[in-house]
């Protein structure tokens, strides 16, 4: 766990209460969080969510790897510990932006259980929709968008997931999304059925 | 500057846009980042604000530096250079929200002018509002709402502004609230009106 290092603080309630910030927007707030290899869709499935719930009227917010390591994170290299504080940090604004009645879509690659684990900690069970994004290794090279798993092989990246460095994938995520047999209108579909069922579409 | 660790990253225009969440809003995002001593009344402002525009059905939210403390920026201490962390790490989230057509409100003391103009550059011209909490340190001292002045002064707290460590005022905030002279509401009031002469609280 992060150590706490400032003394001398404690929690503020806000005076407009998270309630109201739901009662505004007229739906809840809720993080989901998609996990997955490199190329399994992640970015591209959380943003044809993100059309879909914009289209409903519903206030979202997409935080992706890329944007993030531009901004927030550009501080933090690859390596094991900082792979950790990204997803810490990535957590943490989750957790605000849901908190302010926002519907947060997050695609991290987050290889690590135990970084998911602590993600989950810091929003809380019923906010955090754990989402796989369930493409094969083969898949996922074969498409390879960015070119990475060609610079991963021939070693000119280091560390690269599913290459040489782990991908734990969830043991019970709340959705498995089958991204080697569907394709992505179908998969945001599903993501939405999920959202219904679990009451996060109305206030 | 911070050095930028992570290559083979490219920013990515989200589907849904700034304009098209800005019209789901009905207005533009923006930061207020309100500066100024411990105990200025910042915080109680801020949320003074927040009140009044949740209650117009603006999209808000808060960030202030205890919750801020205890989430996101839990490893960082009160050095200079965690100082300086602490603060660009906030202007990152504040940028989020304000992408996100959200008028965010920042309450922290962010003493050292070069940090405030980092967040500025940051978050951009027009999208960011200094608003200088102005109150001597004799007023701040005599509220002391958290008994750190006085602690300060008898050494169980070092490094505190305006007793041990500076705070470097702004010299062109957009905004400048006399706290010394004038009540919450009508400072509040004061920040509505910016707002308003700035376009801000429409689409």
């Amino acid at each position: 766990m992060t150590e706490q290092k400032a003394t001398n603080v404690a929690w503020h309630e806000h005076n407009v209460t998270t309630t109201e910030r739901t009662k505004l927007n007229g739906h809840k707030g809720a993080v989901l969080w998609f996990t997955g290899l490199s190329g399994c869709g992640k970015s591209t499935i959380a943003n044809a969510v993100d059309r879909l719930l914009h289209d409903r009227g519903i206030h979202t917010y997409v935080l992706d790897g890329d944007n993030i390591r531009l901004g927030l994170n550009k501080n933090l290299s690859f390596s094991p510990d900082d792979r950790t504080e990204n997803i810490r940090r990535i957590g943490e604004v989750a957790k605000l932006f849901a908190d302010s009645a926002t519907i947060v879509l997050t695609a991290f690659i987050s290889p690590y259980k135990a970084d998911r684990a602590q993600v989950r900690g810091i929003i809380g069970e019923g906010m955090f929709h754990e989402v796989l994004v369930d493409a094969s290794l083969e898949t996922c090279e074969r498409r390879d968008p960015k070119g990475l798993y060609k610079k991963a092989r021939t070693g000119e990246i280091k560390g690269f997931t599913g290459i040489d460095a782990p991908y734990e994938a969830p043991e019970a995520p709340e959705l498995t999304l089958d991204s080697d047999k569907k394709g992505i209108e179908e998969l945001a579909n599903e993501v939405i059925a999920h959202l219904e069922a679990n009451g996060l579409l109305s206030a």
